[in-house]
């Protein structure tokens, strides 16, 4: 397929009557941010072999592509608008590849509220990377960033952490582990609760968990200034994952220390404690606070028994 | 290097203090569009083997890299403001690698007006692969593109075409040839003329020429629902280009169709042409015009005589 051919069957339709991607026909996309507003923009390139396996359906990659950048969005409270999709597509994919790529993106774009506003396609004698650039919108001075967190706030995650690590685990060992193989394909970024916090002020510092909980805390932390104690037994975890984790010999370093979790990770004043689950249970996102931020710098965390414990790894990091 | 100190040591600087970067220190950047304006988004992915040779100085697959963006906000006659950067960083890099390339993204942000917002960087088994979203601004309602052409407009280029696809081939075949090998490498962005020009509702439809004269026009011609009729003799040749043509035994077909460019190309109401000419030499840009929108569609090339001309290759498309 010529490149117009393939941008004009497989990417106009995600553009749709969107005016700011002017049907894709041109070199650019347009986008008026509405007064009062300003534009969030975030990043993240995905790799064969790195982020995805080549041999995952095609729907799943185009999905996690979209998702962990929505992660982003979320993580900043923004409501998200459109996307630029730039694609290095290798030879030899299967026929089916591109229409199922598309109708994930096609399903994700309805489920969350966003359209294609552009990209780029190149053919690659190297396997496929995909680079989305994820625009949203906040109220100007509603600002939610890692640097916020203050001493004495609640620290607080979404969801269970771990899954997507022990997913990844089953995939690489050939278990069959459904309930977390999904999890790592296909991450379930926690729209508006960030969103909702801020906008009656009742949220400090907060991103999402892409590298691992102390990896990311480590980072709100040393942005902050602060430090953070977190206490083992309330991290969040099911019975499911619990048995797993006795079933195959592993440890807490997949929860505390895995990556791809796409899970929220905010830090809010401990007097808006009440408030803060009210408003999570609204969204019916399941929030969990896991500890303290501290005047101390570094993160220590505590067992049952409140000794302090040491993990020996704190979260992926790409060695360059 | 680990990954955050490859951020803070190489791209930290080049985000310096612009408050919309944060420092690179969040997950996102923050642009607040200023009233009246919108912004403009455009995205190109470079992977080496494809968009440069893997040797290639770093400093110029650096500049190359922004400039072709760039060259798209000046074909849009969008000022620019910043841009993301996603890398794939393969092993084995020399160990200048780093400070070259970055030295070269600093020389062009400070020539080019804009810094560096956000990105990504994440350790590849592949070549490097390196995504520029860039974003500009125009004031509302001041959209120049593709589909703008008018019956009778002139059609103009700037600088002279060609001299990167030489410059190409001399690289392929070891001739040496800095003059066009160093167009190749280190595209030159005609910043400010369309922007000039629809100031003063003087530009109709435009873009820049980055697969090909041929190909490119016929982007705005099926755009625009028009054709375009050109004329050989007209299209700007020097004499060391005709003579290195000659030499190699090349043709038309480099200048016409060859990639890589990054000129622009654009039409303009024939009762313009005076102002046109005049603007273009107040911002020293060579600017030609070398033919005309006609009511017929497709494109004609006519010779001195005349005569139409049959190019068997209109430009370079990606097959996927």
């Amino acid at each position: 397929m010529l490149e117009f051919d393939f941008i004009n069957r497989c990417f106009r339709p995600l553009a749709g009557d969107n005016p700011f991607a002017v049907g894709l026909r041109d070199d650019a996309a347009y986008v008026p941010v509405p007064l009062g507003q300003e534009l969030v923009i975030s990043t993240d390139m995905l790799l064969a072999g790195v982020h995805f396996f080549a041999d995952d359906p095609p729907r799943l990659i185009a999905q996690k592509a979209l998702r962990v950048n929505l992660s982003d969005l979320a993580a900043k409270g923004a409501t998200p608008l459109g996307y630029s999709l730039a694609l290095a597509v290798p030879k030899n994919l299967p026929e089916n590849f591109w229409p199922e790529f598309c109708a994930g993106l096609a399903a994700d774009q309805q489920q969350f509220g966003l359209s294609l506003l552009g990209g780029d396609t190149t053919a690659s004698p190297q396997g496929l990377c995909i680079t989305v650039t994820i625009y949203g919108t906040i109220p100007i001075a509603r600002r939610v960033l890692r640097a916020d967190a203050k001493i004495g706030d609640d620290v607080y995650v979404t969801g269970e952490l771990g899954l997507a690590a022990l997913g990844l685990y089953a995939r690489q060992n050939s278990i069959e582990a459904p309930e977390f193989i999904d999890r790592y394909h296909l991450p379930q970024p926690r729209m508006r609760l960030i969103d909702t916090l801020a906008d009656v002020g009742l949220v400090h510092a907060a991103m999402d968990i892409s590298d691992g909980l102390l990896a990311d805390l480590g980072h709100i932390v040393a942005a902050s200034s602060v430090g953070a104690e977190i206490s083992l037994p309330l991290i969040p975890q099911s019975t499911t994952t619990q048995e797993f984790i006795k079933k195959y010999r592993l440890g807490w370093v997949e929860v505390l220390a895995g990556g791809d979790d796409y899970e929220l990770l905010f830090t809010t004043p401990a007097k808006a404690r009440t408030e803060v689950f009210r408003l999570a249970q609204t969204l019916a996102i399941t929030t969990t606070r896991i500890g303290v931020i501290s005047a101390n710098t570094g993160i220590i965390v505590r067992d049952a028994d409140q000794n302090p414990i040491t993990i020996s790894k704190t979260g992926y990091q790409h060695y360059f």
